[in-house]
């Protein structure tokens, strides 16, 4: 047993039945940076006050990638979403924006993938809206920080 | 003047006027990587033999993701996209995957967005397929590795 | 506090958490109207009968975007819509057509979102049916008519 | 001969055959507004300023609202549009905001259905983030202002 | 050489470049039916002059149908398509229904799957709303028919 | 009374109501073939070995199709799919490859037309993969093989 639960005894792909799992309130939170030059991070700083607020349009492109997160991903089931926030910190260290993404549901199964694709859209969101003037931006650090609410328990990112 | 083409003199969203713009041959190459223990990088390599094909699933979620960039970051613009090519590559010292995707497109504007979120879209797909053995699985090193075909010229990541 | 829910304490967008909220039976109802010339009036309502089935596409229209409003709006819910049905009255002294939309769910959260969209959906179908006779049409009156079945109680417009 | 070009010769609805019509460049204007109390009106002026930005959730829903036409409207043709605005000007008179969404294409149908479809989606997504204080606002006005560039030459709203 | 395009050397599935290709005018048919008990074949001949218009809402599914083609065929190219339209056929032999589509683009790259597409939405749409009559509906014959103006020239089904 | 329920008394199509359809388990299983040449057959057998898998990538397209329904078919009601699997069986006799879909929810309503929708996506990917060699490819026999769970009760075709 390879232990995937994707696929069935015959190796082949299939959408795990959860027909019989709880319907329980769950949450996910999952987070991401993108990294960027200095003088773009001091436009995007500046601009979020009076020039354009990419993060803005970021956060709204991350919450509406959750909801298309069962259409984006092959095997993910389709999820009463109930709650997507996207919170972004501008990190002068990296340089650039740390993306943490909540996201809640009352339902079957776990939504991980969900926070995911929320922190992965809003960070090519940012690349997009960034590109003209700093093409060399890297999108990292994207990993489930916290998934609590189903039946294999509390799972917290060390 | 802040660079920014997605803003408008007065610092509000729009997309981009690219009418003026040649149709001309265009093409992106953008890559990244997902990190997860050995364990579980062994289960997908040898999966992909014989167990259940994460890989070939990812891979055609990338393909997917591409057509549907224009639906997922807000002013990206909608283009005929001529070619989706998403390679993987299994690299034992991450260990992981490295993921290569490459777009090409004859319009009026660049493909660069459709290649990362092909790769984002292959490489949250392959957490998706995975998250039950391994749920501190890491994708990161998103960036545009070419860029060829507009007015801009081209771009080689460095 | 402004009282607008989609802010959080900082005034940035989210979609507002609903998994407390208890899943009732809710209803909405929401109407508009399309102002046309006589002789595009006469058309459809003729054209109804025999020529071509102008109503009958809308109506479709307005069904198919209530099921798409979490995709549109970005801050909606998606809701598992359990009753869609568009009204037309033809009314001659516009000219024009008046439009209801009735829409149920058994959800956490409101259903007058999907009704005001299946009314302008409807309304634009409308416009793109007979735009080749008449370009000056106008869409208006789109307002919420009833709404019930939350918490915050019954709501009819005066 | 209805003139209604969405139906063939036995009424059937079709989507019409725009093969031989020549590639041009061409543009939409169209407008509306929303109408609603002097309250909501101040809350979502000074909101702007402070407490969350409805108008800029609005304006963004409005530009992938046109991207969505095609797919929301059923005889519409599917077009590679190059540019989208949408303006949003407060209007104390009415007390309420007076939108104006401008879409290019170069293509061989027009593109005022993408905006009214703009319009019309950041009308809804105005109503959908004010609704907590104000039920009773009211969608209206929408039409198209201009359209150029196609065989059928200029039309201006009187 | 297995001459299926849409591996790679490798055997990996990959969208097919066509970048190269002409844009040329294209025009696909594709044919099916559905089968029906005599029964529920007499409703529906007979609802198409009053009681419901099993057959206008199943045209409207079909040419919707073809416009999400390349969302649904994994590895099919988005395509600008300048036509569609449904034909139904009333055929009491069978008993059932005769659908062909006709589809067309100009383009680098053929519409038979948007015609295949379209057919096959219509059959399942015939079925969705007749179902309640009758669960036993089969449908098939489902094959192009022609297909012209691309490179490999011009096929027409024997 | 015509029987068909996607119709209301004035024979105008609505989405049914199934707002007091008590929420219970439901499964359909529907099947269907696709048809072609003995040496498209051989290819797509041999190729699942090594070549290039047709079959896998059909079965994630009939997947994803399933999620897809309630878009593709008008009056649907959105569900939430809680198991999708598609299984292939190669058929020397046609020659050709048979197809079975399963799908599961816990809702108001069936998923029969998921099931069916399963079958054709998959059928209609596995022409689009083999079109290169074999255009006369013929998708037949689709039809609900099983549904229960409703207040309809069990059907199984005969």
């Amino acid at each position: 047993m390879s232990g995937l639960t994707h696929f069935d005894a015959k190796g082949d792909a299939h959408m795990v039945d959860v027909s019989d799992k709880a319907v329980t309130s769950r949450i996910a939170v999952a987070e991401g940076y993108i990294k960027m030059a200095q003088e773009t991070f001091d436009i995007i700083s500046e601009g979020r006050a009076k020039k354009g607020d990419v993060i803005g349009v970021a956060r709204l492109a991350g919450i509406m990638g959750a909801k298309k997160t069962s259409d984006l991903i092959p095997l993910c089931h389709p999820l009463p979403i109930t709650k997507v926030a996207v919170e972004f910190t501008q990190d002068p260290g990296l340089p650039g924006l740390r993306i943490e993404a909540t996201v809640k549901t009352t339902g079957q199964t776990g939504v991980e993938m969900e926070a995911l694709t929320a922190v992965s859209t809003a960070a090519l969101t940012v690349y997009d809206m960034s590109k003209a003037v700093d093409k060399a931006m890297e999108i990292g650090g994207i990993r489930v920080v916290l998934k609590d609410g189903g039946k294999s328990g509390r799972y917290e990112a060390s």
